[in-house]
């Protein structure tokens, strides 16, 4: 049997990424995660950490078995500065691109199933990789390697899925870019990609109000009324399957969330408090919309951790079972 | 050993209040728990859910034990009109006031320990009480009636408890509304109730941001570093443990929460979607800053659950024993 190659990018070399990664050689996943980074740099950081693991570097013509356990397979790409946990340094913002953009080029090459990030450092890539352009993010980054124009930003654990209509927006400017068009070019994409990448024939979605109560009739707001309930009638039109407005501290209720795949929140504070809540330190970002199948951790670099052995690999895990089995469901 | 009375407004009587009531019972409580309604109406719904039980006149000078499992103890307010379940009657507006009114002057003459209330139906008493001035909810009218200037709204459920800042409020009006006087007033109120009313010698606040990932530094709204930030400061001079503020996606990660005695959220969907998650149809309304206690269940009169049998008490019995456990703690 034939298993798929999944590529984890380390991330931040200062970062937990690499301590994080390490745990994929006794986490007994049914593929070969490969992992992109500098090998010097994650056997330096096995050894801070105590960790016992064997290195290999990849080699896509070996036999597709699993690797052994506590076997690490490697695509080694050399940081450009020596890196020390815990210290960010500019000189290596070029080479966390470089992982990224080796993971695109393999999936475009049909290398790799799909791609599993491990957190970057905004701020750092900014300093140290100006020539590349302004770099706002790891989403912005793939959507525009991969000539996308929209993505959506969904999050999946503890048994649910919550995608957002708007994502990293100061609260104030919420409301005027919660709209018409956006949620229902969001909600499309929500449905093609539970569909297609997800293997959901016909996707149910649960779909949040932008007021207290879903506006409570137009007495708390005005925009279920004016934006929501038609995008809602559209997508209906169009066959998909969308249901609400709910207000959003019913939605999450057992006996609302039965009836959905999905829940679509129209903010960032409305949905993913409670999916990290029920996540509980297993929750996995997942990037909608892309050509490829492109999952992450659901948290930060945390500098202070790297290297203390008190970084939580759960949400890797996580992030490579989510991509691995929507890569199963892609056709 | 003295059990102490308990005022439980039956609220709309179209509603599941009556139903829920009579769930009383059989709850097993260790206190009197007083229902203020219309006897007959009660007699008539029990009739209807096929409950079999016995109703008692509230009499404060018997004996203060327990009420014997199957009997209600009912403080019999008529009602002005019949009564259909599921059909509001503008008839009954007042009705509905006064056993508001009732309950507020037992607990003035001392008579009751606490109110608990069950859904009532604003619409109805404003179309038919408007004699009495416009009915904004149960909270605002008790506030009034006690000459209380600000209330603070705090759920409790699932082992967390959740104040807000701001409520009922159109979104796109929150981040206006989030001043620092605000802040401050309504993490004093918090604090002190936490003290006097739930015991907690001294309480610890986790206070959220408003923006997502709390402003990150100001790069997602300034709202944390001009208005949350001064006003924790000003806390803290005043010797009041306020913290955060914190993303408001991971204030409720268990080892933040560890931290803390209750989330003081800035907004409606920001804190209750995952205090009702968590409540799991448990959860209790209460109502801080009034010089009395009151608990509220966390649902509405559900017109078309009354008289089915599938309305659920869960909220209600919580709300008492909410009350009751505050009540042992007030000096």
């Amino acid at each position: 049997m034939t298993l798929p190659f999944l590529a984890i990018t380390s991330g931040e070399p200062a970062g937990i990424g690499p301590d994080i990664c390490l745990d994929l050689a006794a986490a007994g996943l049914p593929c070969r995660a490969v992992v992109l980074g500098d090998k010097n740099l994650l056997k330096a950081r096995a050894q801070i950490l105590g960790k016992n693991i064997v290195f290999q570097d990849f080699d896509p013509q070996r036999p597709s078995e699993k690797a052994a356990d506590g076997v690490l397979e490697v695509f080694h790409i050399p940081l450009d500065a020596p890196c020390e946990a815990g210290r960010l340094n500019p000189q290596n913002a070029a080479y966390v691109l470089r992982l990224l953009d080796t993971a695109h080029q393999g999936i475009s090459d049909g290398l790799f199933a799909a791609m599993v990030t491990a957190p970057l450092h905004k701020g750092v890539i900014n300093d140290g990789a100006a020539a590349h352009g302004f770099f706002s993010g790891h989403t912005e980054y793939l959507a525009e390697k991969s000539g996308t124009p929209q993505v959506v930003m969904m999050l999946a654990g503890g048994g649910l899925r919550v995608a957002l209509v708007t994502t990293h927006l100061p609260l104030k400017d919420v409301a005027a870019a919660v709209t018409q068009p956006r949620v229902e070019s969001v909600a499309r994409i929500l449905h093609a990609d539970l569909r297609d990448k997800f293997g959901i024939a016909a996707p149910r979605i649960l779909v949040t109000g932008l007021n207290p109560h879903a506006g409570e009739g137009g007495h708390l707001g005005h925009e279920e009324i004016e934006v929501i309930i038609p995008a809602l009638e559209n997508l209906h039109a169009d066959g998909i399957d969308v249901r609400g407005p709910y207000p959003a501290d019913t939605v999450f209720q057992p006996f609302i969330l039965k009836d959905g795949d999905a829940v679509l929140a129209m903010y960032h504070d409305q949905g993913l408090p409670t999916l990290k809540y029920a996540g509980f330190g297993k929750g996995v970002n997942i990037t909608l919309g892309l050509p490829f199948i492109r999952t992450s951790v659901d948290h930060g670099t945390a500098l202070d951790l790297a290297g203390s052995g008190r970084a939580d690999s759960g949400s890797l895990i996580v992030a490579v079972e989510t991509a691995l089995e929507m890569a199963g469901h892609e056709g």
